[in-house]
């Protein structure tokens, strides 16, 4: 059995602290009655924080959760709910209207959708009086019927862009947008999509001025069933899923069908060890002015021997994007009159290239918009939506792998440190309500912390970050509620030895203060500030060398028993006492090693001394060792026998 | 952690208990300077156990087999191992003649084979003489170039079938069969084999006097790249070939080729978790006159998301013949002119059904043999050797699943509990050097125990089990040594509950010697034996309910402390404390419950009393408490603080 927890230990990295719920400052939101906290979107100019949930919208400070602010509800009528349940659905779990689309429309206005007991509708809500404005419009291919099935949206310049089921059943699949000019769809065929459950959303816009004219695009990532792997049951497969925003459908073929649908397999793979990470849970697009270009996130898990193997790959958005321009197409082909089976296509491509943008070169050819391209273009594309070529991880390998953890969702902050460093630090929740807090320092992943956010072990649906550069948040949604968290829990730390140890990017020591700081909220300019994120904690005043100040002194009964106490935090540090300088080593009758502290039994004039608990820890490759505590044991003065018996 | 080590321990049976091989007798052989002891063979009228290691053939006491009798060197010549050196192999470690066949020939023969070098050779040992005839046989085919690479065989009635690969590269495989009439061989090319790796043969004769008139036939069990599925990467899958043993090849088309080569996948799949087990380690084939039909037991691994699964799934011999009778065959076809797609062939198949042996049925159709089988036969088998439908395991599911372990071998031996029910027992060897052994009882699977076979947690390789009606034993294998062990521990046992709670169809309780005895060493017949698999400890004499016999009294001074011990050996057990028959919580200050005792601190009055050591286990639902030990714990009476002084 130890054997086993070995194993299952050495397996990834392991949180360096875990901060239970009540140690930490969460700020929670939920309000009674009300669940399925599903849908977040952040305003932050207004410091808002929109939250969607069964039958309800509210608004909430966004520096302050537990302060609601508006609330706008919007429930199902009785009449619904009957007929709902009529067709077999639940009353008590499903008939209700489970806001899944909560998008800004304009300054005022949000647009939101709901599943309203299987007819899904949206409505706009007005943000001055938030009230909902009773538009009613059918939201099918917004919003799912099912609040069970899967659904990502994105707001473009006023249009929406969506993916979900298209049908009560759920067996429709559909990616759509929603705009007054031009409503596009998929067609609906196996090639374009197969049992797709849909993560994410997101537009990677055109480069300004570009030389060549290019559209902005919209990504959509989901798991689907392959087409072009066999197995012994179902293959999934994760997909990197692209339209154009200027497309207007075809004339004739793919007529308000989208003429730049394509869709390509993402390799999350681990060649090394030969993990297949064949689902995608969630996408984060990292985008900053200082980055080259946009990288996105995915976390993944396995369905193939999954004993809760999670990952986290990277891909950049060039990647995917040349995948698309110059890949090769797929296509179906009948084998022996009866088996369908997928291949490489290898005839002529018609041009412009199937599913290409407009862009310059396409407009030099005179095609100005998707209106006027070639049948021969669009019907190939309409058959052939799949790229052969995959979307290969940056550095061909997952960033990091973790076992007995299952990623939900994923949200990525960037955070100067004071060597002037970019890192990015990854916020990663998972289906048991927690949330790790990742980053990538000298090629070494760690996993700085994790916190307990919900305290039942809920999956975490939803993960928001705040991108403000003062205060930074996460903040969760979950079934039961909405909890807030800062990206960082530096204070905790209370000597400069521990505020170094946690080697997080946004903790440095203030020296003056004597606090272990937050460097991104701190205006910190002129600040003595301190930090080492390879562990030197040399640089500390109070650092082991000079000696800690922390001692304490035991005087005690010849005979009786002590229990000296090392707390610590670290789950990476080792502890070691010494007496007297000299190490003790694990199997002695006169004391007993424990977790978190010393045993002393019978003490006599020989224990008598100075007992000092030091951690150890590695720090890439170095020992870093400091002091935590001192203790002084000394004994009561014993009279003699014959006074004893007196004084007793 | 802790969540991490709960999820990783409660997959799949642990065993029960663990023997360190200090606490059991185990029997060792090895011979300085020898290595690589990979081939053994049991010759059970002789008490004989033959073992092949690299460049001697050893002959053991298969009853001790740290008595050597003979021993037969067969090294290679220093020319051959500079001509090996030469071809840029290693003179340390491969050029060398390591045995891998060992098979009876005749009474007196063994029939031997090594790599000699990259030069395999076999000859004759002549067990009188224990001297070998010096025949030199070219050995391609029977014995591998490399000694790195793959091997089985087996001998039917005086002709060695053997799998393995059969030039100096590896890259060219073979099934072959050696025999004076007609050596046969499969076709080279990719549908027959693909990149395999041989693991195991076996016979499986037809009965005798069958109405069809069918033919004995050979098994050979390996894994190999798969054909007919895709993925990412290479996809390997476990496969059963069969040929039969009147094969005598084709006249034109298949000439000295098998005429009756088919191969199928073996499936061992767990449907509820999606757990693919798709490399198979080794095979045992079950045969016993009172079951149906022999079963075959197969260890897997995966090599997809591998985080150390195995699993063992067991087949009928049957179910394997009817997918070679009836199964539909596979073909390969082109697709889109460059693509080789394998699918089901739906065309007419000629007659006789090709790949099927010579029955009575062939012979009416007067097809005598092989040899006249018809060209469209010859001609579509040679195509088609693949059969699309799977083999299923009894069960449609492993038998036992298991994590952190990779099996490398089994054996399983029959043993009939004094219920009368007949117990089928897996002896699992692991890549670590240790045995588990495991059976199924009321459709529970456990493992009784694990063995530490080897020290240095080397691979165990070849496991052998003797069927004799008396003494059983396991022989296993490894590079550095053979180890003996018993098939069961019972005399490790001391008291009767023991005996019963280790729930092992081998051991009994014999209450007139009082002591645990193996049912199957004992003559059994007429003795007061108490067995109950169901964990019954009240058919024990020395019962709970009865008292324990082993009590100690503890006679303190005041302020003193002690340890009681509880020793145990069940890793699925747990232990309670009673104080005066009231049961100790967790937390005290007067005393600290430990993993196999109890500390007690500053003994006063109010601690004295009797500690009893309570063990609960699990069993089938119920919780059977028993009781390990008891304390009396009192104090030294104290005399007048005056009087002390001159004691002392």
């Amino acid at each position: 059995v130890l054997c086993i927890i070995l194993k299952a230990a050495t397996f990834g990295p392991v949180p360096r602290i875990v901060w239970e719920q009540e140690e930490i400052p969460l700020t929670r939101f939920n309000v009674e009655g009300v669940f399925n906290y599903s849908s977040l979107l952040l305003s932050e100019n207004e410091d808002i924080l929109y939250v969607g949930a069964r039958e309800v919208i509210f608004a909430v400070k966004s520096t302050n959760i537990a302060e609601k602010t508006r609330e706008a509800y919007w429930k199902v009528t009785d009449e619904k709910s009957e007929g709902c349940a009529r067709k077999g659905k639940s009353k008590q779990t499903e008939c209700f209207n489970f806001i899944r689309v909560l998008q800004p429309l304009s300054e005022d206005t949000l647009y939101v959708c709901g599943t309203y007991a299987f007819q899904p509708t949206c409505d706009h809500l007005d943000l001055n009086s938030f009230q909902l404005l009773g538009k009613h419009e059918d939201g099918k291919g917004r919003c799912p019927f099912d609040p069970a099935h899967s659904y990502t949206s994105v707001m473009v310049d006023g249009e929406l862009y969506s993916a979900t089921s298209n049908n009560f059943l759920g067996s429709e699949p559909i990616i759509f947008r929603h705009s007054q000019q031009s409503q596009l769809r998929t067609e609906y065929a196996v090639p374009w999509l197969n049992e797709p459950n849909f993560v994410f959303a997101d537009v990677i816009r055109a480069p300004q001025n570009n030389p060549d004219g290019d559209d902005d695009k919209i990504y959509f990532f989901f798991t689907e069933v392959s087409v072009e792997f066999d197995f012994l049951s179902k293959l999934l497969i994760p997909r990197v899923a692209r339209v154009c925003k200027g497309d207007q459908g075809g004339q004739r073929t793919l007529q308000k069908k989208w003429t730049s649908f394509l869709k390509a397999k993402l390799i999350c793979h681990s060649p090394e060890n030969n993990f297949f990470f064949n689902v995608i849970n969630d996408v984060f697009i990292l985008k900053s002015p200082d980055l080259k270009e946009p990288v996105i996130y995915g976390v993944f898990t396995s369905h193939l021997n999954n004993v809760g193997l999670s990952a986290v790959c990277t891909y950049n958005v060039s990647a995917v994007e040349n995948v698309f321009a110059t890949g090769k197409y797929m296509q179906s082909a009948t084998v022996e009159q009866s088996h369908t089976k997928w291949v490489r296509y290898n005839g002529e491509v018609p041009k412009p290239r199937p599913g290409a943008c407009i862009n310059n070169e396409v407009r030099a050819l005179n095609y100005t918009g998707s209106l006027n391209l070639p049948d021969k273009t669009l019907q190939f594309v309409k058959d052939h939506p799949l790229i052969e070529d995959s979307v290969y991880p940056i550095g061909q390998k997952p960033k990091l792998m973790i076992r007995n953890v299952a990623f939900t969702q994923i949200v990525v902050d960037r955070v100067t440190a004071l060597d002037g460093v970019t890192y990015d630090v990854m916020f990663l929740s998972t289906d048991q309500g927690k949330l790790h807090k990742a980053v990538n320092h000298d090629s070494e992943m760690r996993i700085i912390e994790e916190i307990v956010l919900f305290p039942n072990m809920e999956p975490v649906q939803t993960l928001v970050l705040t991108t403000k550069q003062r205060k930074r948040y996460i903040y969760a949604g979950s079934s039961t509620g909405v909890v807030q968290s800062p990206v960082a829990f530096c204070d905790q730390f209370t000597s400069c030895v521990e505020c170094i140890m946690t080697r997080d990017p946004y903790c440095a020591w203030n020296s003056l203060q004597s606090s272990c700081v937050n460097i991104v909220d701190e205006k910190s300019s002129g600040r003595p500030l301190i930090q080492a994120l390879n562990g030197d904690i040399s640089r500390c005043p109070d650092s082991v060398a000079q000696g800690t100040e922390k001692t304490m002194v035991y005087t005690l009964k010849p005979g009786s028993m002590v229990e000296l106490n090392c707390i610590h935090k670290s789950e990476l540090a080792s502890l070691v006492w010494t007496f007297n300088n000299k190490e003790l080593s694990d199997n002695n009758p006169r004391y007993r090693l424990l977790h978190k502290g010393i045993l002393l039994f019978n003490v006599s004039e020989v224990d008598t001394g100075t007992y000092q608990c030091l951690f150890q820890e590695n720090v890439m490759g170095n020992m870093i060792s400091w002091l935590i505590i001192s203790y002084i044991v000394e004994l009561e003065r014993i009279p003699p026998p014959l006074l004893s018996t007196t004084r007793w």
